[in-house]
C-alpha cells in the first residue's frame, strides 16, 4: 500500500528539515516540525522554548513507566486533564506530543519530523518511517549557514544535538537512535542529494 | 556521479543476499557473497569453512593493531607472505579478504555482500553503501524455508548470525553495526519489497 504518513528522524545538520518541507510540498500535505512545539505550547499553556528544551530529554520515572507497563498503556492513562496535573513536565510534555502526533496521524497525510514520531505510530502500517544523516563537514556547512556560528562552534553544536536526541530516543524506546533497523528507508543526503532523497520519498507515497 | 561498487551489509533472513544476486544479474556485474569465501581459500590453502567461520571474528589484537596503526596501514603492512605466516589466524584471513575486496573495487564494478566492505572502501567516492532490513517474521519465513528448521530454531539462527556480524564489525571498525550513518541507503525489504529495493538500488547505478 501507498504510505500516506511520513515520519523522519534526522541527524543535526542533515537537511533532514528541508527534505521533510519540500515532499510535503510536492505531497501537498501538511508539514510539522516546530509546529508541533507551538501546538503543545498553545494546547499546554507551556512557553515553546519549555516544550523545546524538555522534549529532548525524559526522566527515568518515565522509563520506568514504560518498562513496567508498556508504551501504549502509560500514555493512555496519562491522557485526562486530571494525571497530567500529578506528572512531571517532561512527563507532561510528552504526553501532549504523543496525543498530538497520534491525532495528526489519524487526521490525514502529514510529514511530522523528530519528536520520536517513527515510535509512537510504529503500529500504524500507513506510515513511512525515515531516517536522514548526511557527512559531517556537509552538516557543519548546514549549521553555519543556519546559525551564522564558525566551524568549532557549529560541530559543538551538531555533537551536543545529535547526543540530546540520541537520549531522548533511548528513554522513549529503549533503542538505540539511528538504526537502520528501526526504519523504512534511511538516506545519506550527502551521497544521494537533497533532489534525489525528496524524490525517492515522494515516489513511495504516490 | 554514477555508483560502480555496490557493498551491501544485511541483518540475517533479510533478503540482502537475495536483492544483491537480482541487482548485479540487472547491471550486468559479478556478484561476490560465499564467491568470496572460496576465493580467500583457494590463496590461503585454507578450507572454506575455517573462513567461514574465523572470517566472522576478530582477536582483541587485531583491534589493538587497528587502534594503534589506523586500519589502512595495518592492513598494508600485513600483505607480504613472510608477514602473514606470523599472524594468527582470523588476521591472515582479515588480511586475505581485505585484499580481495579491495582487488575486487579496483578491477571495476561488483556487487560485495558482507565482510564490512562499506568500511574497507570507505575512501573510494564510486562506491554505494547498502544495508537491508526486514521484519523478524519475514526473517524467520526465509531462514525456515533455506534452512528448512522449525520458527524456533530459525530464530535462534538468526539472533546468533547477528550477534556474530555485529562482533565483527564491532571489531574490524570499533563502530556500531546497522546504524544508518554508515551507509548511503538503508532499506527495510519488509517493508518496499524485493523488487522494489532491487530497483531503487539499480537506479543509482545506471
Amino acid at each position: 500500500m501507498k504510505k500516506k504518513i511520513i515520519t523522519i528522524g534526522r541527524q543535526c545538520g542533515s537537511g533532514g528539515h528541508t527534505i521533510g518541507k519540500r515532499v510535503a510540498e510536492q505531497l501537498g500535505i501538511p508539514f510539522y516540525d516546530k509546529k508541533l512545539v507551538q501546538i503543545v505550547a498553545e494546547r499546554s499553556g507551556l512557553s515553546e522554548e519549555t516544550i523545546q528544551q524538555h522534549g529532548e530529554y525524559h526522566t527515568h520515572s518515565f522509563l520506568y513507566n514504560i518498562a513496567t507497563k508498556g508504551y501504549s498503556a502509560y500514555a493512555s492513562s496519562q491522557y485526562s486533564a486530571g494525571n497530567r496535573q500529578d506528572m512531571r513536565l517532561p512527563d507532561q510534555i510528552n504526553a501532549y506530543q504523543t496525543e498530538l502526533i497520534q491525532e495528526l496521524a489519524e487526521k490525514g497525510p502529514c510529514v511530522i519530523v523528530g519528536r520520536c514520531a517513527d515510535y509512537i505510530l510504529h503500529e500504524r502500517i500507513d506510515c513511512l518511517h525515515l531516517f536522514i544523516s548526511a557527512d559531517l563537514p556537509d552538516r557543519i556547512r548546514r549549521v553555519i549557514a543556519e546559525h551564522r556560528v564558525d566551524a568549532a562552534a557549529a560541530e559543538g553544536h551538531i555533537i551536543e544535538r545529535d547526543r540530546k536526541r540520541a537520549n531522548y530516543y533511548k528513554h522513549l524506546t529503549d533503542q538505540v537512535w539511528g538504526m537502520a533497523k528501526n526504519y523504512d528507508l534511511c538516506l545519506n543526503s550527502s551521497r544521494l542529494g537533497i533532489d534525489l532523497c525528496t524524490g525517492l520519498i515522494c515516489c513511495q507515497c504516490q
